[in-house]
């Protein structure tokens, strides 16, 4: 039995990898990029920054959901989020493509796109990869990035009395998933926040030049990964509710499916904006929001002075 | 329905983490380890080497030929192999890990204990990973290097004259691929030769400081690969039988299964050898053997002057 034509299989690896790599432009930060034994990335800070993540399909992604480019897309933005999360700007991103024979060579190609859109957002591009038959489709991807001489922002550096802040959306993606969830298609802006997350890259650096304390990204929610940066510092981190924005299209997308918008904002992952401490209000750069303070040890994450978790019935594995 | 208390589902994601993370000596190239958004390591060259290769149960490895700890020796071999063959100091690699919810523990624990005992072979370690759920167990690994202040070598750049020489196995994976297939599972030099390449890591580095011209590692058979190097240099290269070692066991081995051991050493893969060219003879470094020469362009890769695939009958997609 011969493939079908316009399969993976059909197609073949290499006249597929011609296809997927040829006619990219690489930015000036890809020394050598793809068809030799490896990659050639500058690194001028002397250390680099790098990362890894695997996305699986019916897992991290359903492509009954979104389309091929925005599971590229999504695949490359929350490596290059967690380069931004130590203050870096992204060099590079190396991908892995594992699907089954009898993908359409096209849906390849459209998940390379949405890889290339979203590395060339972050200024990068695509330096190398590795295409190969598997039962399932699974994406890998790393992510390089540049310290430009500037110590890295880790999870471990708040202090009581630091300033809690914001940069990017909260709880689109949750809303998001909720309105995929009941069948509906539709408001597309938060439906595209579920089917790709637009992180603030530049945000990540720019913390870091105003001397950020500590920084993550926000992946599974809020406040499981304050409680990261917690744990990582020995403080307390206490959230205010009166700053956290909650936009009318959030508050709108709540009241027709009956939810609790602040539950998303809390506790919703996927967006990946990112959130840091820094010694004062005054140090915030442009784009960042205050949304609460870093406190003493021993109190854990807290919500306006109190556990969530009694106040507002929040479980983590429920939605 | 609770997940077996022994699989990966029953030890949870954290635990599970904690378990193979714990307990690792990072050696000084990592600056920063597991723990944050991303690892933080030394790139004093200013350039950094990346590369990445996605293996897959049943695809690439087969967990009923071998063990856990093999497996994760060769998925982190493989990548490393790729930093050698641009003459790079490996500096570290990063793993991704998909599994079935129901994957032993023990057998994710045992992969991390392969992937960590050969990047400690190359003096790397495990900086940065992920662990999911699929259907299938899926394995990314990226490695990292260091060019030490020397020019990439890259395929590119043979010259007619030059000498043709390789470092490490040839055959011997394509040998014990033989055996396996055949139901048996010994000698077992030749079988865990399949099981588990021994790249020769340091001949990278030490070819490119001897001047190599080109350089690749040999994943997909002698003659394929030497391919890669004569249309990326616009070269012939001639293949010197007469200077091939094959070795008493692979000549038993070939006898006892009535198969031709030198079709294994120009065509197995696997074995993750170096091939380089060097401007003559007295430039080679010890563990170096010439094997053949670079000719003038047009006719290929050639054995003995002559095409192999007609004197011999090799098909690439046979055995």
């Amino acid at each position: 039995m011969s493939p079908d034509e316009g399969s993976v299989a059909g197609t073949g690896e290499f006249a597929l990898i011609r296809r997927i790599t040829g006619g990219r432009t690489q930015p000036a930060s890809t020394l050598l990029g793809p068809g030799d034994d490896a990659a050639v990335l500058a690194a001028p800070d002397g250390r680099v920054v790098a990362t890894t993540d695997v996305l699986v399909h019916g897992v991290h992604f359903r492509l009954d959901w979104s389309s091929p480019e925005q599971v590229g897309r999504k695949a490359v933005a929350v490596n290059l989020s967690d380069v931004a999360a130590m203050g870096a700007k992204p060099s590079s991103v190396l991908v892995g493509v594992a699907c089954p024979p009898d993908t359409p060579a096209s849906v390849v190609a459209e998940i390379m796109d949405g890889m290339w859109a979203e590395a060339s957002r972050a200024g990068v591009g695509v330096s190398g990869g590795d295409l190969v038959s598997a039962d399932q489709l699974v994406l890998s991807v790393t992510a390089l990035g540049d310290l430009e001489d500037r110590d890295p922002v880790t999870r471990g550096g708040a202090r009581p009395g630091d300033v809690l802040a914001v940069a990017g959306r909260l709880g689109w993606a949750a809303a998001g998933l909720a309105v995929l969830g009941r069948g509906f298609r539709s408001p597309v802006s938060v439906v595209n926040a579920q089917r790709c997350p637009e992180p603030p890259y530049e945000a990540g650096p720019q913390a870091a030049r105003a001397g950020a304390t500590a920084m993550m990204d926000v992946s599974d929610g809020l406040l499981a990964d304050l409680a990261h940066i917690a744990d990582a510092s020995e403080v307390g981190i206490d959230v205010h509710t009166g700053s956290l924005e909650i936009s009318t299209r959030l508050q709108e997308v709540a009241t027709a499916l009956g939810a609790d918008p602040l539950r998303w904002v809390l506790t919703g992952g996927e967006d990946h904006a990112l959130v840091a401490t820094f010694r004062s209000f005054d140090e915030l750069p442009e784009g960042w929001r205050k949304i609460g303070m870093v406190t003493m040890p021993g109190s854990g994450v807290t919500v306006d002075g109190k556990e969530y978790g009694h106040a507002g019935g929040w479980e983590h594995w429920q939605q």
